[in-house]
């Protein structure tokens, strides 16, 4: 379909598959992750998070969060490993208390809605609260397969700005969206210290052992044109240029999930080498659009992996011929769900495996 | 920005504004009407639905559901109304129970998970069941205002199928999509089964005198590229190809909710005369690649119709800017959320009908 851009020739050139994709390579068959990997659909996990007792103490406990994020390695030949935390860490750690209650997700107090609330947020104690988690990085680093991949990962600004907000999820970021709306000027100030946080955050995350770093703007969907342009594209813009000034070589994905009409200018604006792109994202456009720009990664729809059988390895073949002749990471539109058989992601990972451009 | 298409001449030019820039005329200045223009952010609603009793019992009384149709073209300058009722009125007509739980949206009962489920539906009770619909609409059609065009509606075929199969709202329309992943065949006879009983909907309201008709397909933006083309593209075809072989002259509007890089498909091989676009659409997309050939209709945030004032008086001036030059109907990009003031819905109407193209 496009042809891949041509990478820059580098002597240190990479060995690992999912680095090679990010440097632009066209190969013989695409790396494979798949989000949410390390998750409750694996019975080992269940049972790792249930000896954690709450799932904040899997998270901050690194002997447990590497061993979670080491489970599906050991069933399925994948070739990078996500490290395993949660978005509103990164709040929690700027001031929010943050609590998990059983299926409802997390609950951040107080909701930032004023400019006191906003004061109260610190970047202060950041590489104290976070000390965990780079451990973790640090205990994969030394554990993982050398063909391996380690990607760390930050939530976006403005998904992250959804949930301070909001004070926990939502299904549709009404109140970030009336506070953007309403103070442009209060809503950028929390999108600039969200964005210093990323950029220690993921520096620490590298500085580590993280090889790549993605991020997640689950929310970036519920952006309008011009609130898109300015809370996702430009914030991504600024982490991308400091973080690169601090790490010339580290890749970056980017992943602004719904992104629509908008991916096209999220890929050729913010600077990121890969983009991850959402089940309703065409593939020809993909391939078409995006892929001579970045590497893109994605898209096999998560409900398909709960179906499983032919349904499945057909629509895993459509993705494979039309993306994998470009730089291309076979991953999913989004992450894994609880109820999908482990056996189903043995079989895709499987094909991809298999599979040779 | 782009050229309208031109209309054919018609010795029955439709003086209505609506239904004017259905039929391709870029005029003076737009029509105006707001979708959930009747619904809670009104005292005088939740008065009404109050007396009703229960939510099915405003909708089945024609009394009551024309009152709380007209109650906001009281107050706002509006130049349509749309009857007021609910899209699982249909699923119930084909013999779910339905019922409103408080806060909780529509509960369908027994889910559609089998073909034994499938078998139990049928189109025979529709005229009987849905007779109170059709009552309410020809009153509206005698008491509205002269100048206002009544539209009729129903929910696509796929959104309806997505509120049938998982038994009411979801946040991610697994259940649907994992059963049109799994069973296309038994799926598709759900879709074929919804196209008629649409069909036969929408050809009663018509006759009734509703003047437009809107398809709602809400979760059109949940779809895979695949699913999109076969379970919202193809099935709008199949019911604007049949209203107009009944009703030719019927001017029919499409809102594929979160469409995305597939609305353009969409507006160009559904037959449709109206796109409504959601407020993630950039405007310069809208002019450029719908307008030339439809009308749109958008798409301003109902979060901005919340916070009011100058952010709102902005973004409104820069979408009648962009579109209001092309065949348009200035509208939400979703419906009017219960928090609404209603003193913004007044300065929005009035802000539109002082526009000059």
């Amino acid at each position: 379909m496009s042809e891949p851009h041509v990478p820059e020739p580098r002597l240190d050139r990479p060995a690992k598959l999912l680095l090679r994709a990010l440097a632009g390579e066209r190969l013989e068959r695409p790396p494979v992750w798949l989000m949410r990997q390390a998750g409750r659909y694996l019975p080992e996990y269940r049972a790792t998070r249930e000896k954690a007792g709450s799932f904040l103490d899997l998270c901050y406990r690194p002997d447990l969060a590497a061993e979670v994020t080491l489970q599906p390695l050991r069933r399925f030949s994948l070739d990078a490993a996500i490290l395993f935390a949660d978005l509103p860490l990164l709040a929690q750690a700027l001031g929010q208390a943050l609590d998990y209650r059983d299926g409802e997700g997390p609950i951040l107090t107080p909701p930032i809605r004023s400019m006191a609330d906003l004061d109260r947020l610190s970047l202060e104690h950041l590489p104290g609260r976070l000390a965990p988690v780079y451990e973790t990085v640090r205990l994969l680093a030394r554990d993982l397969p050398s063909a391996t991949t380690l990607i760390g990962f930050a939530g976006a600004p403005w998904t992250l700005a959804t949930y301070m907000i909001q004070g926990g999820g939502s299904a549709d970021q009404a109140a970030a969206k009336r506070f953007a709306f309403a103070d442009p000027r209060g809503f950028g100030r929390l999108i600039d210290l969200l964005v210093q946080a990323i950029i220690d955050y993921l520096d620490a995350q590298v500085t580590a052992g993280a090889e790549v770093v993605q991020l997640f703007d689950s929310w970036a969907g519920a952006l309008p044109e011009r609130l898109f342009r300015q809370w996702c594209i430009a914030p991504t813009q600024a982490i991308v240029r400091q973080l690169k000034a601090r790490h010339p070589h580290l890749p970056i994905i980017g992943f602004p999930r719904g992104a629509g009409l908008l991916y096209q200018d999220y890929a050729e604006q913010t600077g990121v080498d890969g983009v991850s792109i959402d089940s309703t994202v065409p593939l020809s456009f993909a391939a078409e659009r995006l892929q001579r720009r970045v590497c893109v990664q994605g898209n096999l729809d998560p409900q398909l992996l709960v179906v499983g059988g032919e349904a499945m390895r057909r629509e895993t073949t459509r993705i494979l011929e039309v993306l994998g002749h470009g730089p291309f990471i076979f991953n999913l539109g989004h992450g894994i769900v609880p109820d999908t058989p482990p056996a189903h992601v043995a079989s895709l990972v499987e094909q991809v495996l298999a599979w040779r451009a």
